[in-house]
């Protein structure tokens, strides 16, 4: 699997070199965290939610992130929008189905947004079997990925991504990451951050985990606590080169 | 008071044991370090404000903080909804009437939802002198904890605590808190992640106010300005200790 | 120009004697920065953008700020009451026309705003050629300015402040700026809080630009990278004083 890393660090070079506009749907808690790793990724964001201008939004990106985790009947008519117009100019997407085993009527509209082609669904175990419906096991993603032309990505302590017919596990990140607001957000508008330059969404889905996996293991590093830790994992992202990615990589 | 400063740390331990989840209805302004501040103190946030989802986030929560920075109809609507189910299901909730004294359509709301039952209103002096309609003095807090079956919590230099029975001073804190945006909502959201696992409301004010405060003055010792108090914050209070409570805790 | 720099400290001088109220109609990705960037500067901010309560918010506030990087209907509603009581109460205003390169709905919006006797409008060059239909050279903004009565602070590298008669350039800055998320947000708020405490609008565009320059340089120099640097970024702001202005201000 050093393949892969090494391929994460040529991936990243492209985003600092192209800067591709990634537009994000995504929830207002996290919306200047995740504009912020995104633009220490070298990728610039840009996150209206407006039905009305959407469309051009998305027109003009090189990717596009839907996170649910802001569920109002606004970003429902933008996220429609938004799809339709990805298909059209073939710009990838990435589904974040944030906390939707929390609520039925998101866990619904996740399931149709699911069958409208995502490069890559990011989500943690629960929200997975929210999604599909039964326990989030490797088999049962292997599944859903075929099923879904696209790539599972299941985070937690160690990550899991399937395309159906191969898998990888990532076992980097550091319990921090459990602390701060936003980190799974990070990782899906990361993700979607590499599909910009290279569309190849199992690479994409694992570097993009690999990436910001060891750029918390260097921030932990440096960090007294979540506070500090969420600062310098910005500072961890920016800084992250191929050296890194191939002496720490946990990959398999 | 050291039995208050003692049972602060015990139940600041029981939010790390238990991990409560702590719904927020909260301003879309101070969501993000809300959420951080929740998580530093072992509780789970989670911030929709969406009326067809709330219930279900209301329902599986073990506290709901109303919190009224962002006063769009859908959170009002929202707000209505979440307080029937946290009725219904016995959630605790808290109050905090942000700026209601410079609009006086959000004061008439708040003085709708003081009347029904939250477990702890903390606001500033201003924000209660508009809530009461009327100089926010320990002896009207008094009448307006009896009258209303709740706790007031008045912060500012000094907090003050009144059950209408009981009161309590908090003299801990820092210049610094009044820098930083979201003091005060973090101070309602701690409240709130206290009342979660001891329903026990003036308990649960002192100690939030207590826990912040001393986490501020930690904080402010390693600060070098308002914007490294904001992370040390989040730092010190994730690592607030039993110790450290009853060697600063500033109670009478 | 030094007396530009002087004039730039006494001005932050009264803004941290006066605290100004400073209400910001802004979007949702920067609301906490740009709070706690004006918190820093010595002002008071407030967010609201409910078409309800607008009124009485700019009604009180000392100056206000219309950025248009979040543009739904309620905070168009919103902009519309806002503007109307700013000009019967002689509130300055700052517009901040925030990506309307990529939205011809919002550059429609933006190009109507501008009609209206903003004191000050700061945008980057592609906004500006957004905003004035064509070439955002010196020459095109001296015209706007004049023909909207206003300043045109267009920022980059190096920013331009023109009234029409008068040009200012600002040199000061860092590379780091254009890698945190709402800096360009932070310099229009900034030029608001200067124009609350003195209504010179081509010293506040100046003013605004010289100390946020200024306090990035001085930021830069102790962080490790974006997240660390925009930490630092708002204690050197709130730190800046005429000594540091006087001998960092790059004005000509």
């Amino acid at each position: 699997m050093s393949e892969l890393a090494q391929h994460t660090g040529q991936v990243l070079a492209l985003v600092r070199e192209r800067k591709p506009r990634v537009h994000c749907i995504t929830n207002t808690v996290v919306q200047g965290f995740t504009a912020n790793m995104l633009l220490a990724a070298g990728a610039i964001p840009s996150m209206t939610t407006s039905p009305e201008e959407i469309a051009n939004f998305v027109a003009g990106a090189d990717a596009l992130l839907v996170n649910l985790g802001t569920f109002d009947p606004e970003r429902r008519d933008a996220v429609g929008i938004a799809l339709e117009i990805a298909a059209e100019e073939g710009v990838p997407w990435v589904l974040d189905p944030v906390l939707i085993e929390c609520s039925p009527a998101r866990a619904i509209f996740a399931r149709s947004l699911a069958g409208r082609e995502p490069r890559v669904v990011r989500a943690n175990e629960a929200e997975f079997a929210a999604l599909i419906e039964g326990a989030a096991t490797a088999e049962a993603l292997d599944k859903f990925a075929i099923g879904h032309l696209t790539v599972a990505a299941r985070t937690g302590a160690i990550d899991l991504v399937t395309d159906g017919t191969r898998r990888a596990s990532v076992a980097n990140g550091h319990a921090f990451m459990a602390q701060v607001t936003g980190i799974g957000c990070a990782e899906s508008a990361l993700i979607a951050a590499l599909l910009a330059v290279e569309d190849e969404p199992f690479g994409a889905a694992v570097g993009g985990l690999v990436a910001l996996g060891v750029a918390g293991e260097i921030a932990a590093e440096k960090a007294r606590g979540p506070g500090s830790f969420a600062v310098e994992l910005v500072d961890a992202l920016a800084a992250l080169d191929v050296a890194a990615l191939n002496a720490r990589a946990k990959l398999s």
